[in-house]
């Protein structure tokens, strides 16, 4: 079984747009902690002067190239972004990073002829000022209310008529369309370099890009999905025929992966494989690297699909192709659908933008695919709740394991506890790695909410003293799992920490515990998980729960729950899967979150809901919803002060606690685990009222 | 003192465009009762020929001047509307219901050769089955999931390369450009049609519209505004200058109305007149239907204003000649703001379309004078306070009142009450009419949201055994009001009624109670008033809560509190009023709705707030907003029950209780009101568990 690569820490291009994009939570990225480079210690030392050379190599490199594109560009955009939207990135896609040294997860650069700058949050200000050259690069803080967008400082900074270059495959639809509107207006063009600049400055450089991943794609039987892939194109081609569209582009690898029940490992912790995949009434086409191994081919031709596969570069000359046959037609019928959110690239060929005189009409809008994987069907609900189990079996006994530990006085680091995770997860059946890269905060690295331990350097030791905020999670065959748990080493928090736990915790339930009608966005929920630290001006600057594919990204649009809306959002339905996170962050002193999945459930009054028996109405019709926890691990109750809960809180959190034991502790028993059994036992025995 | 109309209640062209236009709550418009015309019962009568006759000629006559325009018009667009999108309309702008029959405030009337169409919402099908003619109209259930948009029906049902007019002054910007791009993707074309279609039918038919009001203009002297108008006009040039904006056009009628500290009675209820305010560096430019009085005019001196004065119908000729001289000066650097909100027409006058080759930039966007009324200065807050002291008198003198006819056996009707209520207003200083039509639902009119009773026909008796929910509002010198109480009348409710009323009041005290960021957007506090409701499947149908103006519309933009974001909230501050008014409405039995009007206040530890003493944080530096109070009447204890509520909120509705006695009582005993004030004592004692 292949594990997805968890151990290749020199990849350092994790971003998550997909948390920026769609505007909400930001929590599982990669801040890295620099190493080698100590620049900023001595500006002038040999090392320092090599790493200014070859800064300005770089940027002197783009800049030439720029001046002799067909017309000179006066500035050129260089995002963090693959042609797929991506939330994550493969190294050969980390350009913004190649060019302007600074590393962060997020960012979009900038280069004009006398300017480079990179616009980015605050999460990575500190680490830019270590990365970057200064003398070179202009930082643009983000989240400073009087920083200017990228659009304001072009249009205040370049002349008009000035040509503003973006390599289209790394900019999608909705990006664009602003972008050009707003430059237009002030007479100025954005125009698409169809071959990136930077790599081109790379391969100049003699230092080109890396090779694009290409691994091995692997099928998932019907037994994990639940539905196979001819039902999927056959129900996607039916709302085809709804929208009177005579192709759709899936262009987002993890739908391409969903839809052809195939999964990959080309980009880390996502499960997926470079691709695009067009499915017309009559064709299924997949454009990838190499050609289909046997397996894929007879996966794909026991689930009823006749795949064309041509290779992943063709895509768009296939799609100009396609724009043509469709044009000839000439009963101004066609048009093709692609997700706005796929690459500017791929809609000007879909439409036939240079080929002909008259473009295709396009549907751009969120894809059927997104939509139906929301869904989760009945296997892969279940599958979800029992990789939860297996999951919830490792992540206790990894809890059980450092305490013993701690109280043992040996010395264990972040990335020994997330190490030896690792370790307890490999033990379950149908894993395949991580689902994102383990944050174990200990202390005041709690606090920070991308944290990632450095392999590199000296390593924090967890301490009897600390908070230890554990955030992991786990790709199974037959489901994704994310859990974050706070614990207290030595069982004896602060009455601040112990607040503070215990506000989060009323925040998740009562999240986890509310009704709401059917079809509501999620955003409507984000307010209960803060309201108990509301109340004594404590908050949390992330969103409180994302979407989570189905062994697939753990990052999962197009619903989720924050205080702003998401734009694509069709309204909650029984099916989806959540997470429900609220937290509590004193920065240099510690962190809480707690983490749970959730799965919504239709309520009524028959169902096993604690509130079920009480409905006097279901909203007129509309149904009501609530959560089932899938997430299977005891809170700290060390951490909990009980005066602060509810009688409601009291008795949901005891009944949570007995059935993470009367599911877990049979499982433990059977393999023999009577030390672990032991422990849940007293982490999961009911609170009282003192 | 001129009182606001309130007795024409002939005029029945009400609407809350402003409430469906932000996506928000639609509470108090009108729903008549039909009287004369009961062609529904026989329809051969002699009466409904006529009827049809009257329908049938109106749209033959409608049909040939569609065909007669220079371009024949395949559709024509009558929405409810007026130049200044208005939420209510008057009389002159009634076209939709002059061309449909149909009375309801809400509805878009689409006519093309064959077909004649309203689209409206669920308040409005059974209205519209009797109102309009069912064999010339179709109703297009606006509700309904499967009904086509409005843009939808005219793609799918005219042919290619057909013309749909509109008058522009009836659609604003930001509804004129959508629709026309959906028509140009079908290769037709949206086109204004200038001269009123609808008006000049009227006028053939020998029904000319009724004359626009033109009523008279009073100042409102700064000791009610507490900002000169000079000054805000300076303020205004300060935004423009940081807009880079040559001159601001401001269309809506109470921003033009709050810029001048003037008021008017032109809309029923809103203190508001016809007119347009075009501000530049150098000049203010005030379009009216007459000239300035002498009072009027002596004020703005005394503002330190000088205003320009043109007539009304001048202003697009006045916008085209600036744009021309603007477009002459030739540099490239002059724009005009406009609120996205203004007109089509005075847009496209603005940007010099038909005079200029090429036309203007405009900054399209919501209008600063709208964010600058949002926040109340201090003036307008102090007088919103004292306002509401002498509204809450009036209310509890009439909810006293009501209780002592009821219990003496009189037969009170609904209108009775609601022209008693006005009765004990209009004793109240600086009372100048009602701010909306009184909804006063007895038993099951409780549970139709926008109540409101006919004075024609059968009344309805307030009964002994009824739930009475009453809302109202006053618009006075210093403020406005707008509240809602609901009782039972002979104060011994059902379980049913009581626990509803505990929910809707939990809900209430949720939001109410509230601490929440500085800056976040209204929505996000919806939820609160909802939660008590959700935990047992019950919910209301409208948004929470709405801005208020200050002597000015009691719906005012841009801030509301709903489920729906609205989309030029610029996030909660210090000093903004809103309603806290959450519901629930058993269809034919009784309704619930309990609503206050709240001042948004800044909380430290040493704030008035029951939530300050408890404050660890501030947001990281944020800030945490609160709600203080200003409704003053007490909530019907005999309705609630004690168990249901937590001790926080027994205490706060006891500590809120004691707070309108220690208002009220003083004024009551100070006038010699003694019965009222015995009885406000007893209302107002506190409530003790069981």
């Amino acid at each position: 079984m292949k594990i997805i690569n968890l151990s290749d820490l020199s990849e350092n291009c994790k971003r998550d747009s997909y948390l920026s994009n769609n505007h909400c939570i930001v929590v599982h990225s990669l801040v890295k902690q620099i190493d080698a480079r100590t620049h900023e210690d001595n500006r002038l030392s040999a090392l320092d002067k090599g790493f200014h050379n070859m800064s300005l190599q770089r940027l002197t490199t783009l800049r030439a190239l720029m001046a002799n594109q067909p017309k000179a560009l006066a500035a050129y955009i260089v995002p963090t972004a693959d042609a797929h939207n991506s939330e994550y990135i493969a190294p050969v896609d980390a350009r913004r990073e190649w060019i302007s040294g600074f590393t962060g997860s997020a960012g979009t650069a900038v280069v004009t002829a006398s300017a480079a700058l990179v616009w980015t949050d605050g999460r990575y200000y500190t680490q830019f000022d270590k990365e970057a050259d200064l003398t070179l690069w202009t930082l643009m803080k983000q989240s400073l209310t009087d920083t200017p967008s990228i659009e304001k400082w072009l249009t205040s900074h370049l002349s008009e008529g000035a040509t503003v270059g973006v390599d289209p495959h790394t900019f999608t639809r909705d990006e664009w369309t602003p972008l050009q509107t707003a430059l237009s207006k002030h007479n100025m063009h954005l125009i698409p370099v169809s071959k990136n600049l930077v790599d081109e400055a790379r391969t100049q450089l003699g230092d080109p890009p890396p090779k694009r991943p290409n691994n091995t794609i692997i099928p998932l039987p019907l037994k994990y999905t639940g539905k196979s892939a001819g039902q999927k194109i056959t129900e996607l081609r039916e709302k085809m025929t709804e929208k009177k569209a005579s192709a759709l582009v899936v262009t987002a690898l993890d739908e391409v992966a969903y839809t052809l029940n195939l999964r990959g490992s080309d980009i880390q912790y996502n499960p997926v494989f470079f691709s695009y995949l067009i499915i017309t009434p009559t064709s299924v086409v997949l454009f990838t690297a190499s050609d289909l191994s046997a397996a894929v081919r007879e996966h794909l031709a026991v689930e009823g699909v006749e795949v064309q596969r041509y290779p992943l570069g063709e895509v768009e000359a296939h799609l100009r192709e396609m724009a043509k046959e469709l044009s000839e037609k000439g009963d101004g019928k066609h048009s093709i659908w692609l997700s706005s959110d796929g690459s500017e690239a791929i809609h000007r060929a879909a439409a036939g933008l240079d080929v002909l005189e008259n473009p295709l009409n396009l549907i751009s809008e969120i894809s059927p695919v997104a939509l139906m994987k929301l869904i989760k069907n009945d296997v892969e609900l279940e599958g979800f709740r029992q990789c939860h189990i297996r999951d919830g079996v490792a992540v206790s006994r990894l809890l059980k394991w450092l305490h013993d530990q701690i109280d043992g006085g040996r010395n264990i680091t972040e990335i020994q506890a997330a190490d030896k995770l690792l370790e307890f997860r490999k033990d379950e059946a149908d894993f395949m790695g991580p689902s994102f890269e383990t944050i174990p905060g200990a202390g005041a690295n709690g606090a920070i909410i991308h944290y990632s331990p450095s392999r590199n350097g000296v390593q924090k030791t967890i301490e009897r003293n600390d908070m230890f905020l554990l955030d992991s999670g786990g790709q199974y065959k037959d489901g994704t799992t994310d859990i974050t748990r706070t614990r207290h080493m030595a069982r004896s928090p602060t009455d601040e920490e112990k607040s503070a736990f215990t506000r989060v915790l009323k925040g998740q339930l009562m999240m986890g515990s509310a009704l709401f009608p059917k079809g509501v966005k999620g955003n409507v929920l984000d307010s209960f998980a803060r309201h108990s630290l509301w109340e004594v001006g404590l908050d949390y600057a992330h969103g409180t729960g994302h979407g989570v594919g189905h062994f697939l990204n753990v990052h999962e649009g197009p619903s989720g729950i924050s205080w702003r809306p998401y734009p694509h959002d069709p309204g909650l339905r029984p099916g989806q899967i959540l997470s429900n996170e609220p937290g509590y962050y004193k920065v240099g002193d510690f962190g809480i979150r707690h983490e749970d999945l959730v799965e919504i459930i239709l309520v009524t009054k028959d169902s096993k809901h604690p509130k079920a028996k009480g409905l006097q109405g279901d909203y007129d019709g509309r149904g009501v919803l609530g959560f089932n926890t899938l997430t299977l691990v005891p809170h700290h109750k060390d951490c909990i002060d009980v005066d602060m809960l509810s009688d409601f809180e009291l008795s949901y959190l005891n009944a949570y606690h007995k059935r993470v034991l009367d599911t877990l502790g049979p499982i433990l028993k059977q393999r023999g685990l009577n030390e672990d059994l032991n422990w849940l036992q007293q982490e999961c025995a009911p609170m009282l009222r003192t």
